[in-house]
């Protein structure tokens, strides 16, 4: 069938979606009436219609700039760099980081020939040039693509004045020892806490 | 932020997407590019423009009547009568059934308050009254309410002068005696068959 088989076709190609899943999904959608099916449809328009990269930041805005950026609460001298606009829904959802951000808008990836001329480097060196800010915060992801971003921002903001840090390292909270990993060990080791 | 949501939102309430399912699809989308939106909003509308129910069997059709209903190398004296449409698919995947189908739309669920008076038998009814069927195969699925159902069914066809059959209970073929339940292994003891 033509236009059932173009909906799972379609699903199918979402990230983690499999054909089973796909089909799962489209039947139910019918089964649910076609109401169900064209308010997915509208919010998917609205979506491409409205949402933009923020000209500031690099997140998702829907007008030119994002809500973060617009938000006069924030703290302009705190500056949080992350690789993806999902990283600052994580961020935001922590509820601990009260300044602002800067979307790379991926990582570098040198196995997979993505350099450093993708990534929106420019305007992060424009607004931290801007002399409002006095921390950088790196919060790219503890892969190896993440590290050697990380690395690059950083020697690109020696000489700049701010304070550059990086999200601590080691156990998660609520783990287990038995389910870390090796490397994640060695760094909580390293960067042992005094206490008392 | 309005659009976005609206979408996380959308995605969310399909089965087995959490919300944060729903955000990794929606962010996905948004960095594929427009189009991909564009692409699964047009799929989403045309299923809910030309998908209807088979005015003969209630699997899904884009016309008045389903493929399967309109081939005429479908044997149309066996009727396999299921309760959703995914059911057909499962069945047309397995590859091994030829004749036709009949989608009751549901399952006589007792607990629930679902009566028979939901589900599609007139229409069953008037399919075995026309004298071409020789087979009903009740193929609901193996659940407490798909029993019922089909118990239902046998009932309403007792007299109609077809053969009323179910699909055998047993081991799933390539599975594990340590993972089958004891409902299962009590059917497949029952139902054992003499080799050689």
């Amino acid at each position: 069938m033509g236009a059932l088989d173009d909906l799972v076709t379609e699903f199918a190609k979402l990230p983690g979606i499999g054909r089973k899943t796909a089909q799962r999904l489209a039947y139910h959608l019918v089964r649910e009436s076609g109401d169900r099916l064209t308010r997915l449809a509208r919010a998917l328009v609205a979506v491409a219609e409205r949402v933009r990269p923020c000209i500031e930041c690099g997140h998702l805005a829907e007008g030119e700039r994002c809500e973060i950026c617009l938000d006069p609460r924030r703290d302009g001298g705190l500056l949080c760099v992350v690789e993806e606009p999902s990283a600052v829904t994580i961020l935001e959802r922590a509820g601990e980081y009260r300044g602002r951000y800067h979307v790379l808008g991926g990582r570098i990836d040198p196995l997979g020939g993505v350099g450093p001329e993708s990534l929106r480097l420019d305007r992060l060196v424009e607004r931290v040039s801007g002399g409002e800010i006095r921390e950088v915060i790196l919060a790219t992801n503890p892969s190896m693509e993440g590290e050697v971003t990380a690395t690059y921002v950083q020697q690109l903001l020696i000489g700049k004045g701010v304070r550059v840090t990086r999200l601590a390292r080691g156990l998660p909270v609520g783990g287990d020892l038995e389910y870390v990993d090796g490397v994640t060990l060695a760094h909580a080791l390293t960067a042992r806490q005094e206490i008392g």
